[in-house]
């Protein structure tokens, strides 16, 4: 599925309550769920961490929704098979 | 890009400093990109928004891949044109 194919799906499943709660409550889910996703890496249970992935793109693409901004457009303008930083692949940045 | 294109870039890109970094860096970076993002959003210039996506959804893949987790299948697995609590599309859960 293409990114811009998921965020179209979270779209039509969400997007009445997402606009509804607004970009600041939108944004305290997603952080939320970064937390759930934290405890479950912790927790170690391989379906609840994917569960936890899941939860985290989907209220990422919402966010992306109510904000406009086209997720799939965002990540290919800055990551296009090579590092934004050093401009190679693989990266090469010295940390 | 399917999302699990973007995950393998990301593989090619950064999978060695990712696994140099481990799991609990790698997510560390994640909330921090997080913030960024939400200092973004605050500010309001769309650039610099969309960057903030990229880097969000980045480091969600990355850290998904030294996790061992398709991004993609998990996504899918837990939202299939339905949601997951009300089982409906939109979305009809009472909150």
């Amino acid at each position: 599925m293409h990114i811009c194919e998921f965020q179209e799906m979270m779209k039509r499943l969400y997007l009445h309550r997402d606009s509804e709660r607004g970009v600041k409550g939108t944004y305290e889910w997603l952080a939320d769920e970064l937390q759930e996703l934290k405890a479950a890496l912790t927790e170690g249970d391989k379906g609840e961490i994917e569960k936890e992935f899941a939860d985290v793109i989907a209220w990422l693409a919402s966010l992306a929704n109510i904000t406009g901004v086209d997720l799939e457009k965002a990540a290919i303008n800055k990551y296009s098979d090579k590092c934004p930083k050093c401009h190679k692949s693989p990266c090469s940045c010295i940390f």
